[in-house]
């Protein structure tokens, strides 16, 4: 099974085991409709591939880390998306959750898969329990308070905004504990790749500015244009678009130099490449410097 | 130190280990008024008394289900005041959390706390580490799908409620949460404490939709008359006033009755009777009753 078939199964088995004939259905559909089509589910083929790299000893953990990381990034989709933040009415291409369920289930909805994400794991644990304590820890420093998702988007709640802080919380967060919990989850130190999560989420998040300021909404499946109307940060904007494009170019190599000496290094730095290929093509990153020099 | 203050010590302690100083400092101004002043804080002393009816061999992971129950309590009522949903002003006789901070912090408050609930009890496993699959898997039936308190609000997203599984849900999933993981916080058999937050719940429940009829702003610290007005399901209603105030009580009798011979036994009748009094007075059951005969 490749890597997203296991985290989509894996994903379609918890909304199944915890949807119900007596319980209200428009919530399950809500749920559902959060978390598939997917994404490119970049978050936990992170983790899946940090755990091939370090044993991945108990798989239906990793599945479960990997399912919690790829639930919370819905939730905070669904929750980014409501009309007090962005109003986003589209989302990877379909109405997001609020515009076709209503305000009330998309809150409901985030808060609904946020607790899931722990129950899987917590249900996952099998003979590996010892192995909980950091699972868990990861994930919820990932999301919570004080610099998780929640906090990155809390950022935006204030006036002073210090960029760097806001992209690490916003996206950063999720991607460190996407790496870190792979190891975690297979019973291995996870100290050796905060780098590749750190590297690779500040490019995700370069690359979401770039995208954002050069893309066209049909490209990218939500509305374009949104940081400059919303006022957010906006690393293309504050640094200039050139000298984002640079920066996401050195975060990749910087991604890629890090990843351990591991199991199949070379596929996981072509995997790495793959994706940075996926949210900014090289030819285009070649135009946009050759357009600004 | 009393029930109340160990909870709160508890709380105090996990909100300030996750904030700091560089994190965006109105959300945790928001968490805090989620969680301070308190309520009657009754679901996390069910948890600290069936704990001590159980031996309570690892206060502090006790300690942490016990701020986790509440912290959850805490982030529905945040995001159930949301315009959205009640549109509620005040909660506890100040403003709620949007009314204080707005919409956005409110949304993310709610998050923060619940991936908080589920942190400081993986945080707090010690040497009871096996006791973690239990205790978080109990705390997150009551709250998530398909029973919990989400699926209870998601209720009122339906064209069709049924009145018992919405209260269920609503607020009988907590209560029984509330006293399960009591005991698996103790490393005891949860089973013979179902009972008790079930009957309390329900008691609870029925509570609210008489004061809600009966009571005044002013006594509840929030407005009246809410579920008439947002067409909520109500037992007050649906019922008549006296057959709501009858099951009231025998509902209280049944909840004294179900507490398992334990230590303490007693007095944990005692701390049960006086949060029925707390809720409605039986002088008050006894005036309604004759005002309906």
């Amino acid at each position: 099974m490749d890597a997203i078939a296991r985290i989509d199964t894996a994903l379609q088995r918890a909304l199944e085991r915890h949807s119900a004939a007596d319980a209200p259905p428009r919530l399950a559909a809500a749920a559902r409709h959060a978390v598939f089509p997917g994404g490119a589910r970049i978050r936990p083929q992170l983790t899946l591939a940090v755990a091939a790299a370090c044993g991945d000893d108990q798989p239906a953990l990793t599945d479960a880390a990997a399912a919690a990381i790829e639930l919370l990034h819905c939730a905070s989709l669904v929750h980014d998306d409501l009309p007090c933040f962005d109003n986003a009415g589209l989302r990877r291409g379909q109405p997001s959750v609020h515009a076709a369920f209503g305000e009330r289930l998309a809150v409901l909805t985030g808060d609904a898969l946020i607790v899931l994400a722990f129950q899987l794991i917590a249900e996952a644990a099998g003979q590996a329990v010892t192995r909980l304590p950091a699972v868990i820890g990861t994930v919820a420093r990932g999301v919570g308070m004080p610099y998780g998702i929640v906090s990155g988007q809390a950022w935006e709640c204030e006036t002073q905004v210090p960029l760097r802080e806001y992209q690490r919380s916003k996206t950063g967060a999720l991607f460190v504990a996407a790496t870190m919990v792979g190891a975690e989850a297979a019973g291995a130190d996870a100290g050796p790749w905060r780098a590749l999560g750190d590297c690779l989420g500040e490019a995700y998040q370069v690359a979401d500015d770039i995208r954002d300021v050069v893309f066209d909404t049909a490209a990218l499946g939500k509305p374009i244009g949104r940081d400059v109307a919303l006022g957010r940060p906006s690393a293309a904007r504050e640094w200039g678009l050139a000298n984002s494009v640079k920066r996401f170019m050195a975060l990749l190599d910087r991604a890629v130099e890090s990843i351990p000496q591991c199991r199949g290094r070379a596929q996981f730095q072509a995997l790495v490449r793959s994706e940075g290929e996926r949210l900014v093509p090289s030819a285009m990153c070649t135009r946009l410097l050759l357009q600004a020099a």
